[in-house]
């Protein structure tokens, strides 16, 4: 399936790349890759980070700010990007913190039209 | 006072630059700077972006992935860099959608220790 490749691909292309999720606004996932040996419960996070998605959403339209493209997070154990795929889906990159951040968000950016496409 | 002086210097250093504000986890202001015509209420995205502040603490604190450093945003109307300064105070950077993401990161991360030596 097309989800598990880009998945996959995004995680072992970018340095520090630990997984993805493509996963509904509503906490489902879709689709996941983990890198082999990586210690984290991908699902839990792509549940609280589509929890996050929504007080966000929330946010911006009580100040106004327009519709959400990407958000990221910088924590001391992980670098997250999120991208909003559809208005009901997004995928979710984690790096490890000196992950390369620029290389993550382009690699979201440019499988978008991929992951569009089937839906 | 030195916390309009680097609100100020950020806003007009970066490309894009809209305004920037220093605000308490609480939501109340300490200080802002907001480009001479743009027309942003500060003071209202401030007061959201320590809610939202609180709930990604809370989602960072459900799934483990540590203290919050850092968080941005991409909305189709801005940018938004959000800079935790101590565990009380946060700044926060608003850009044009075609603003300098780089810099204006950047801006926030040298200036922090001005800043964290003020508390």
């Amino acid at each position: 399936m097309i989800f598990e490749e880009v998945a996959k691909e995004i995680v072992e292309k970018v340095f520090g790349g630990i997984g993805v999720i493509i996963i509904g606004r509503d906490g489902i996932p879709l689709a996941m890759h983990l890198k082999e040996g990586a210690e984290l419960d991908l699902e839990t996070l792509g549940i609280e980070y589509s929890n996050l998605l929504a007080q966000i959403d929330q946010a911006s339209q009580n100040i106004g700010t327009g519709k959400l493209v990407e958000f990221s997070l910088h924590t001391d154990q992980y670098l997250v990007v999120v991208r909003t795929i559809t208005p009901d889906y997004f995928i979710c990159l984690v790096m490890s913190p000196d992950g390369n951040f620029g290389k993550g968000r382009y690699l979201l950016r440019v499988n978008l039209p991929k992951l569009q496409a089937e839906f």
